[in-house]
């Protein structure tokens, strides 16, 4: 099942770009609003299943906005690919590393990047979406707690990520448009394997970062089992997992994002974020 | 106006301990929802002002919760008194020093703090909770966006936030429990002075912090006027202001909380809240 939210609603989407609204279609037994599915997520699936094909619609790709509004908490992982360990000369952690990124920089998958600073970098991640409260869950029953994944950008300020005497990763990576996250949330069934996934991102076509999840320090269910050992998880809940290597920072000389550029950002199976960077307005 | 919640209605409450369902009294003028109170605040608190004192009703201190059970963002401010900064080894910062506690932490006054980890930490704070959407605002502005002040308890778990390679403030003051807040919200005109409140912590009864805000490297309006320049704030959204010096994990020899102990944490003007601390049963 592959899940999008247009205008506010939940929507089926399909990965040739059409749709149904879940609500409409449903005649009301699935509720509109995104927020309010994780409840009954099974029982839409079992629904989505028995669906015709010829009641999907086309959709505008651009109208998808972000699948999940209110996350109650989002969790980040640093330093959770080897190579961007590496890049960034940080020895592999031992533990999961994690900061969060403030709601409000959370944006959906074609909307524009403002920024106002000179060092403003990007991290193509993949997002776990929660589907259940999970506490003191073990790796191996976790996957059963995620409603599906999704492609995020963790867009970072390198100034300011550096400023001062301890990181400050959440400030740094919580501006706004920050967080694109989309264009659907897909369910784990509907990969091969859901641990090895192809992920990327191009700046205005030219690949800056491809690399497999399978590379990841923690795995998915690891990271679950770590966080929900310390920290309630809710339906809803983001993780964005990490990112591999090919930031710009690193680079040398370094590339930052630049006012016209696009950001273009994959995981294979789910789809592409398309956000162009502008100069922010101060009002 | 002094506002608290019981069972999830929003209550006003006098300092001597009596209080009015706010919705029952205005016969739904206002909202039940605290969260929706924020948005005609002015308006309750002038009808608050307007009200007989005879209609006040004797309360169970017990009964009073999170006043604000679902903040979108919550900020925690990090060495942000001079002397904590001292005796954490930290330089005065230059800029404030932020990071997150995830929403699940937060708990109310008489709510038990479950433990199960051995170097567990008191941080009393001042908690302020942003009244009014705020972006670009400046510190002159600033206490007009405040709906009022709270006292809050930044719980850290002082071994996890010293793990591995970059400091996990985030998770480790994070854990169940750790976030006790309230009793109530205070507006600011309630306060003679909003910049010099003393404040404090006491375990069994033993005082372990005790400060004024005046000491505050940053003060409230200059970190609204720096978040609000980075990040969007909203109604409902905390800021937990940073901790007097007096930590357990500094002293000499180092004290931790214990299950058995109870913790009294008050800010001057707005109340005490009195949390137990238990032994996390792990289900």
């Amino acid at each position: 099942m592959r899940l999008g939210s247009i205008n506010g609603r939940a929507w089926l989407v399909t990965i040739d770009g059409r749709g149904v609204d879940i609500a409409t279609s449903s005649a009301g037994q699935f509720s509109a609003d995104p927020h309010l599915l994780f409840e009954c997520w099974e029982a839409l699936r079992h629904w989505a299943q028995g669906l015709p094909d010829d009641i999907y619609v086309p959709i505008n790709p651009e109208a998808l906005e972000l699948p999940v509004r209110h996350p109650r908490q989002v969790f980040a992982i640093a330093a959770n690919y080897r190579a961007h360990a590496a890049e960034a000369g940080v020895a592999p952690p031992e533990q999961p590393l994690i900061f969060t990124k403030f709601a409000s920089c959370l944006t959906g998958p074609c909307d524009p990047i403002a920024i106002r600073h000179e060092r403003v970098d990007w991290e193509v991640e993949l997002v776990v979406v929660m589907g259940r409260a999970a506490r003191n869950v073990l790796a191996a029953d976790a996957w059963s707690y995620v409603a599906g994944l999704s492609v995020g950008q963790d867009i970072s300020e390198r100034q300011l990520q550096r400023l001062g005497p301890m990181p400050q990763f959440s400030m740094s990576k919580s501006l706004p448009g920050f967080g694109p996250v989309g264009p659907v949330i897909v369910t784990p069934d509907e990969f091969e394997d859901p641990n090895d996934l192809a992920l990327g991102c191009a700046v205005n076509g030219v690949t800056m970062q491809a690399s497999r999840t399978s590379d990841f320090i923690f795995s998915v269910a690891q990271l679950i089992e770590y966080i929900s050992h310390l920290v309630p998880l809710y339906p809803g809940d983001l993780i964005f997992t990490g990112t591999p290597e090919g930031v710009g920072a690193t680079r040398k000389p370094p590339i930052f994002l630049k006012p016209g550029d696009t950001l273009s950002s994959w995981v294979e199976g789910i789809g592409t974020l398309n956000n162009p960077v502008i100069q922010e307005q101060i009002v």
